[in-house]
């Protein structure tokens, strides 16, 4: 009898020691980060919302987190990959169609005249070549247009498309706070239309949780069936003060966690983390890492510059990520 | 053994039968619905886009069902439920500061001159009265107020609050919707804001799923913490083609299933339902018990005039319910 209880007891111990081994794997929860502080924030703060009977528990009907897309889920450089689209859009287009080749604005941008686009207080240039390439056409049309060139360019640099450059810390990011019970919403200053293309098959987020600026689409009942036709009338650009604006109007509840890599993004870290009777987390993701993927704060290549934003996270007690550091690969495996 | 054998088989078709009562009552749905055409067909509906591996199966992400609120999940009369917060609102504003109570067109109303209210192309009285009860204040101030204000007004017809007014076989059909894997969303003309306070309460539907009329939100970092501030500009009106644009900018994805009660809900009851590659659902809520709630179409008392959809319903295949026929009972439980 002893002799049996002993060997049980033994197999029991291996079977406890394998399966402890298991779930101590299992539960890291975020493999692709190094350890460190700003991934001990980020844990720490998810075990505490979602611990019920705990003091921090958030019920899970307030569990929103939001995150900026260019520079936080994905890069913004060497433009902003919409912008990449534009410029790809206009240059198919004024192969096909003479009346567009003709177009100044078009001239210009196939010129590399930079310049002459961003000439003006409102960059009407380049307003007029977002206008061509993101209005006059039905949002199926749009979409079609998007998932064709999705399909096809590559990024200058990397050589791969623009859909396989997600920053896979941020793709764990998005999986496990939504493992807890939280709901992920993109609040970009990028189109919603153009993101809504791709957020569901990309990052696992549905259309109706991406939050980005906007124009009027209008109604019509056509011969083929009703269709919603994209113009340029109240545009409502979802950067800055009007990411909070842009998530009251989409989503109608204050998010307690906010991720951002710009001075675009203070202003709905500010909306998240001040004086939010629930715990709440803000993230600030810094490019500190030039050759795995880019470095800038203060003069971006492009959109992205990081200077408010960052000198207010101490007081704000804002969790500061160092790509170089913390992050110990950047893109998801293709 | 033969005696062993048929007594299992006598338990086993008992427990059989037990099970299947058990399972046919429990399978009913919608139980204050009447049996007949409108429930069988809201019924092979969802049975057929949930049924995985049969022809006319809808994936999840696709599920996207609508519901307008007025006259749809809840009466519009004696007036909208939100008109009659402005109206009490107005009073409340009246008695307290004289400013108010001086201004023209809060005398008209507090006069019952709804004709003064009424009067112009864009009904400015009225307007002004929705400015004053709807702008001004933060986001905040005005959810609290309006929670002050469900929770203590009665309806003058049915004498109990009005979120207890909500029609029971409604209820059960966003329930159905759900229990099959469909994300269900109010699309309402009402006020975004004004529907947000209540709709997870009482519908099940959290914020984010509230589509309505919008207006811009401005934000301010003040001293004690971040606030939005209500404004009356660019007011975007859910309504008539608003609905499908509103649709568009909100859940990004067309829906399969369109429920609404007046020609306000036509166009995105065609969104819905005309050349939609997916099966689709159209429903017209008609309003034919006099007795129980109201009966009107062509001439309502307030919001709510069906004319043109109830017309176009037999050729574009929407099923007409008439609350009278249809159903059981008409509202929630207390």
């Amino acid at each position: 009898m002893t002799r049996f209880r002993a060997f049980w007891s033994a197999i029991a111990a291996y079977l406890f020691i394998l399966l402890s081994a298991g779930l101590a794997q299992a539960a890291d929860p975020l493999p692709s980060w190094n350890d460190g502080e700003a991934k001990t924030a980020i844990i720490d703060y998810v075990t505490k919302v979602a611990s019920e009977g705990q003091p921090g528990f958030v019920p899970v009907e307030e569990r929103v987190a939001v995150f900026d897309n260019d520079g936080t889920l994905w890069p913004e450089n060497p433009m902003p990959f919409q912008m990449a689209y534009a410029v790809d859009e206009t240059k198919r287009l004024a192969a096909t169609d003479p009346r567009v080749a003709a177009d100044p604005m078009v001239k210009a941008l196939l010129a590399g005249d930079i310049a002459a686009l961003m000439a003006g207080p409102h960059h009407d240039g380049l307003l007029h070549i977002i206008a061509l390439t993101h209005s006059g056409m039905t949002v199926d049309q749009f979409r079609s247009q998007v998932e064709d060139w999705m399909a096809t360019a590559k990024h200058p640099r990397f050589g791969v498309r623009y859909d396989q450059l997600t920053y896979q810390p941020m793709q764990e990011v998005l999986a496990y706070f939504r493992a807890n019970g939280f709901r992920t919403y993109i609040v970009s200053g990028g189109g919603a239309d153009f993101m809504r293309v791709w957020s569901q098959r990309v990052y696992g987020i549905p259309p109706g949780q991406v939050v980005g600026s906007t124009a009027r689409v209008t109604y019509e009942l056509r011969e083929a069936g009703p269709v919603l036709v994209k113009t340029m009338d109240n545009l409502v650009v979802d950067d800055k003060a009007g990411k909070p604006a842009g998530i009251h109007a989409s989503i109608g509840q204050r998010p307690i966690a906010v991720f951002g890599n710009s001075d675009g993004d203070k202003e709905m870290l500010e909306y998240g983390t001040i004086a939010n009777p629930r715990p709440s987390l803000g993230v600030i993701i810094h490019h500190t890492d030039a050759e795995r993927e880019y470095q800038y704060d203060l003069n971006p290549q492009s959109s992205g510059k990081l200077d408010e934003a960052l000198k207010q996270a101490p007081e704000r007690g804002w969790t500061v990520i160092s790509m170089k550091d913390d992050w110990k690969t950047v893109f998801s495996p293709q």
